[in-house]
């Protein structure tokens, strides 16, 4: 237990940096300590927000009304990796990148693959149900759940799920709780599906002269019947970026779009889908395809998609990381609608993302002290918030609603909806105790 | 609108085969209409039971509290095909397999093939969130259906999830209701992914002195990271009962285990695959590996399986069948456990099933007129509950509980999680009206 005021703060701040202090930090080391917590809590009506690794996006882990941080950084432990039945049994705060090297070591793999994985933990990634880059063919994290142990609000201690692919007993409360923000319960175990980790892998880069044409060769690749595991988009604005915090360009001249692409599987498969992925870039006008024959060479075609973070920073002190998503193949549309604000608010804003599944990364920058700027951003994300639900997109695919983005999800949601997802609320938390403030606005 | 006694009764009854007569049923044409039928019941608290095909196994559209049967039947149309963006429309009463059908025509594949494929409608194999034997590979139902259309008990139409597979706007209610077996709300409309059509496959079949070397061959296709789409075990009794029908033996003398294996992708990887599963199969002492290399050899191949619900009518009028699963390592106890039950209840009880998935159905055969058989049997389904769960399994993988399993869900379910399911329930349905009698004891 904590209490000095530096704690308080930093228990009280993820990524979104728009932080508030708790009133107390407790770390407790076990379920049965966290079902007391949630009891008194639910008992005295005070706010119960829990904390992962705080690498969250959209202040998820936030106590914004004040009350406890329960930080669950104790439980950090691998309890269980069944290679003979394909899972792994975790606490919530063991790290995504150290489970996927654990189970990798056995030859498994664990497709989630958010960019934050060597700092977020499997927590947090279930709390928001974390994406990433592979998910085009493997899914989001809710597809590698499998079963939870977990404490309500009201204190007890539930299990839901089990060890099978297949349980059809009851209502569905694992994937239920996968997403729902820390907001219905406090996850303590976490049971994960995992595969066979794929034997090769192949990764290509093609560079394009504009978005519209990186699009069509997404469309390209499906209509071959290739489903790589990840296409990575980069737009004009991402690469300018990349170019001017490097000092060079790391696309041939003329790149106004460039997409990452990776195959993987059985070595033979690996090779017939990495020349048809070729094909279908230059069918739709590459201007160039090049493929790693390498680790080395993997690592230099990635480079621009890795530096992209920190040369944003060279921009403005400010991303506001809008995770929107739309059908992919509407993505040509959604860079229009990001042009247009551009030229509309006088904004930089490179965008960059999951093409395969239509979730794009729009990084609105600006600098947080010039209000002006910032009023211009928050009208630019409210357009843009809007041009994605006309789009039959989602404002959110991989980061959660938190508090950032609770003023826009009327946009989304019917309001009969969101009164139902309040009384599923109130089914597990009938004093509103857990994460106040988040989500609903 | 109907209510001659014939047409309450065949509407009150389902593959379960222990109907109750509803006292009315209706027969609406869209949502608006349900929604109208939903108030109505809700105001007069008038039991509402909703009919897909007919085709359940655990009574899951049997009025067993009379009321209103509401049958989807005329909500049959596929409203959209997306070959751009890999996704569908459909309402409740498209059969499976025409949708199968429809998407597989523009190179596109919908996986999840529950048995009933022919006879099922995709609203009914979201309601209990049907499986198959390409779930191994696949996965089931819930991991295709990206959002729904439903009508809530209390009137409300709405819309839940959307056309992207991620989305992390609120609580996931789409996951929810898949499997909530009709009774939170009457889906009307069903947002499918699908997936590019894998363009190649092959069939294989192995057979196996017994089923402790049939499972270790799951093992060792797993130790050579291959992912069948489907690996279905036959047991001996089930041997039998097909060889008894059909008059011969369909696999070569000493077969006591049977394994089908499919494996679909590239050609390339295909080939490849194919010998591994091969290869896996005689490492772990197959007596016979045999490739299908004609669309005719195939369905050879499979004929064994496809005879098996025809050869099990011959032994007994009546199967009580068992979609129990387990994690797939403990497929060798769980048949252990089935070959104590026959032993223990003289009882004939062939179990055959997707082994990878570890879900095998057990199929207690029982003459119904035989009041002493059945307490037998009886008996042998409640050992054989308690013995899955012993096993880390679940009580049900595919049918769901509907009323003929719910005396068993304290098994796997604690109090607290009943309860927990019951206010998620009553957030739905305050009234109780939506399939009263259903999945809680």
């Amino acid at each position: 237990m904590r209490a000095d005021a530096a704690t308080l703060l930093e228990y009280g701040t993820d990524a979104l940096k728009r932080g508030h202090p708790a009133d107390l930090v407790v770390i407790p080391g076990s379920a049965a300590e966290i079902s007391a917590i949630a009891r008194l809590c639910h008992d005295m009506r005070v706010p119960l927000v829990v904390r992962g690794a705080g690498t969250g996006y959209s202040g998820g882990a936030v106590p914004t009304e004040g009350g406890i941080v329960l930080s669950v950084e104790r439980l950090n432990r691998i309890l269980e990796i069944d290679q003979g039945n394909l899972l792994a049994v975790v606490q919530p705060a063991v790290i995504t990148g150290v489970l996927q090297a654990a189970v990798e070591a056995q030859g498994l793999f664990y497709p989630p693959d958010p960019q934050s994985l060597k700092e977020s933990s499997i927590g947090g990634n279930v709390a928001e149900c974390a994406g990433g880059p592979r998910a085009f063919k493997y899914g989001v994290t809710k597809r590698y759940v499998l079963g939870l142990e977990a404490v309500l609000p009201t204190g007890e201690i539930i299990r839901t799920g089990g060890r099978t692919v297949k349980n059809v007993v009851g209502y569905d409360l694992t994937q239920l709780l996968v997403g729902s923000e820390g907001t219905l319960a406090i996850i303590t175990e976490i049971t994960l599906r995992l595969v066979p980790k794929p034997p090769a892998v192949a990764t290509l880069r093609a560079c394009f002269a504009d978005v519209r044409a990186a699009a069509r060769a997404v469309g390209a690749l499906v209509g071959r019947r290739v489903v790589p595991s990840t296409i990575e988009l980069m737009d004009r604005d991402s690469l300018d970026t990349v170019a001017a915090y490097v000092g060079e360009r790391l696309a041939p001249a003329g790149t106004g779009a460039l997409l990452l692409i990776e195959v993987d599987g059985v070595p033979a498969a690996v090779e017939a889908e990495a020349d048809a992925v070729a094909a279908a870039c230059r069918d739709v006008g590459a201007l160039e395809v090049l493929r790693a024959r390498s680790e080395q060479e993997r690592e230099a075609l990635w480079r621009v998609r890795r530096e992209t973070s920190y040369a944003l920073r060279t921009i403005a002190p400010l991303k506001l990381n809008n995770d929107v998503v739309v059908p992919h193949g509407r993505v040509p549309e959604l860079i229009d609608l990001v042009e247009r604000l551009r030229a509309e608010y006088h904004l930089r804003i490179p965008s960059f993302g999951h093409a395969g599944d239509g979730n794009i990364h729009v990084n609105v920058m600006v600098d947080p002290a010039d209000a002006e700027a910032m009023a211009r951003a928050t009208k630019a994300v409210g357009a843009l918030m809007e041009g994605v639900v006309a789009l039959q997109g989602s404002i959110s695919g991989e980061h959660g609603i938190g508090f950032a983005k609770k003023a826009y999800i009327g946009l989304e949601l019917s309001e009969d909806v969101i009164a139902l997802m309040k009384r599923v609320k109130a089914a597990f938390d009938p004093h509103g105790i857990l994460n106040p403030g988040k989500i609903f606005p």
